[in-house]
């Protein structure tokens, strides 16, 4: 089986990431943050390395700004839930159903900048409203790998009071990403992507201080193992957005994950994807039947989204599934930016890389095509 | 070291949970519900074979009413914000801050029933107000034990046009609980207590079919692997109310606690319980410093709750800690309760057992307390 799904879920995974979660679960598997008994406290301990791995890993200060959630889906939504207060929200054109649908469950107000532009800011501030207060967007497509200027960007938003959130679920782990490069108000991760953890777990890293700031509504609420007697939340972070048992065992396998990538080295990751990714997209537009979609300047993004004439892309992932090889069909959980590139209604076929796969995979993904139009 | 804070966590786990989860990490780690090549066909597998088990145990026909969540405070928030649609809600004078404090976000239009009055269903009728639209009290309280006649309470429920959401946190896996015995609108779980899953997931076990109900209000909004060209979730269930990706080896982990707990038996462990807390209490009753908070009739619910005078409860937790027993102190994420049996405001002590206890165990820590108390 060749596996080119990691735009998906990161697969395999390290050994250390497994062996890191089921230690933890024998050695420190208490409640964390609920008791102070040994074991609980070992428990704390794995969450708050966790903590201090994400503040290093995106040059964060403060370790209570790293709000742990169940993925990064929920984590974008509980940022936006926090840091909206009202008027029009901005978004990419290239922009995953995890950011638009909790936008449009709150207001009709928003609408979309082209990420596509030659000059992203002057089109931001062409869409631009005068009550724009919010903009969200993708760091890296993960439909296209196209990677937005999220730097020059969250400039343009702190100078004129827009609080930003960005969607690094894409490129956490694999493209240079955190606060020593962006302004933003918060960014958003996943665990089981590019950082190499297990599923089950995301983050909001946040920006600033919030201390006592009661203005960060909370989505969840329930136990938070401090200030219990108050009916509402703790007005500080991470306690404020984290409601029940966080889990010790994902949140100690993603440590190791982040161990993992930070020892490999995202240099070395994204190289190695890219390398992957450009040759297949130059073998691919040399064949007439195939478009592919990336733009020339992501061709070495590590994901490749390409249609094939007369497939229906479930049809052509299905008989690459057929030789053994793992690739995503359809919409991507991302009409928004497949209609940006004009890909068909019904989807396209994405290969995405990750640190595991090898030119020799390549090769046999690409005769794999080859194989099935019979060329 | 002893470990009596099973209410907070189960611990240890069944080896058989952490290599479902290994395997299923190694074997089915694609995307759950995202791509349809072979690893995320496996990966939907071990989300639906979950779907079916808590199914099979808590007496659920269809599998899509089965919701995952994060944990249980997570269940509790989404079944809130899903079922609720106005007016006054009722909750027990037992509940945890994961029920008491999603009712406090929002509104103010709350009242408690007494959990402890010789007829619970008169003084709901006593309790309820003309636009009562929602009950939500919990099973069994988390820090006495204490059962609540949900059959009775949801009957009564149905009665009078009232939604009722059980907190089954800490009955789910021990005690009785399910669609056979209540006719509430939905039950939520946590994963890694009763049913000795890995911490990390959650579940809302809805009654009823909802399907194309749009008036199931998601909490949160996101990629759902299906209708994706819609800006708002599917109407149909579990899509509506999942978003994003699911943990595959928690999901697995779960499915093997169950397993678990079918193969020994409820009534078993129930009984393993039950028989600990019973001769705890019975001895703790004896000694004049100690108050137990415990209803005569809870004595063998497994959970003992007590202060002992001249000692804050964190600092004699922390005197059995040094000698070696796990219990948790303070106030338990419900100060409602506490105050309900009139406990000291600063909290008091829990041990809380599970199916590796043994009565040996028991002996050392009430010979610990004997210790610390010098008697």
């Amino acid at each position: 089986m060749i596996y080119l799904d990691n735009a998906a879920t990161t697969y395999p995974k390290p050994e250390s990431v497994l062996i890191g979660a089921v230690n933890a679960q024998n050695k420190c598997g208490g409640n964390p943050g609920r008791s102070s008994h040994s074991l609980s406290v070992a428990a704390s301990e794995v969450i708050y390395n966790l903590r201090c791995s994400l503040c290093d890993f995106f040059s964060l200060e403060n370790t209570e700004n790293a709000v742990l959630t169940f993925n990064a889906t929920y984590a974008i939504n509980i940022a936006i839930n926090a840091l909206w207060q009202g008027g029009h929200i901005l978004l990419s054109n290239l922009e995953h159903n995890s950011t638009v649908r909790p936008v449009a469950q709150r207001t009709k107000n928003y609408s979309f900048f082209n990420a596509l532009s030659d000059n992203v800011i002057e089109d931001i501030e062409q869409k631009r409203q005068r009550n724009t207060r919010m903009l969200i967007c993708t760091h890296k497509s993960n439909s296209i790998g196209h990677i937005l200027p999220v730097e020059e960007i969250s400039l343009y938003c702190k100078m004129h009071g827009i609080r930003m959130i960005i969607d690094a679920s894409q490129s956490a782990g694999i493209d240079k990403i955190g606060f020593d490069r962006t302004v933003a108000d918060a960014i958003c991760i996943p665990s089981h992507k590019g950082l190499y953890g297990l599923q089950g777990m995301g983050a909001v890293l946040f920006n600033e201080k919030y201390d006592g700031n009661s203005l960060l509504h909370p989505l969840v609420s329930g136990g938070s193992g401090a200030m219990s007697r108050s009916r509402t939340m703790p007005r500080f972070l991470p306690e404020r957005l984290e409601a029940g048992t966080l889990s010790v065992p994902i949140a100690a396998a993603w440590n190791e994950g982040i161990r993992f990538v930070k020892q490999i080295g995202i240099d070395k990751i994204a190289s190695n994807e890219g390398k992957l990714s450009k040759r297949s997209i130059d073998y691919l537009n040399k064949i007439n039947k195939i478009t592919v979609y990336n733009q020339p300047k992501d061709y070495s993004s590590g994901i490749v989204l390409f249609s094939v004439s007369d497939y229906d892309s479930d049809a052509f992932a299905k008989e690459l599934d057929k030789r053994g090889i793992c690739v995503r069909s359809g919409l991507h959980c991302s009409p928004v930016s497949l209609d940006t590139v004009a890909a068909p209604q019904s989807g396209a076929v994405r290969a995405s890389f990750g640190i595991f796969n090898t030119e020799k995979e390549v090769n046999i993904f690409l005769n794999a095509i080859e194989d099935i139009l019979k060329i």
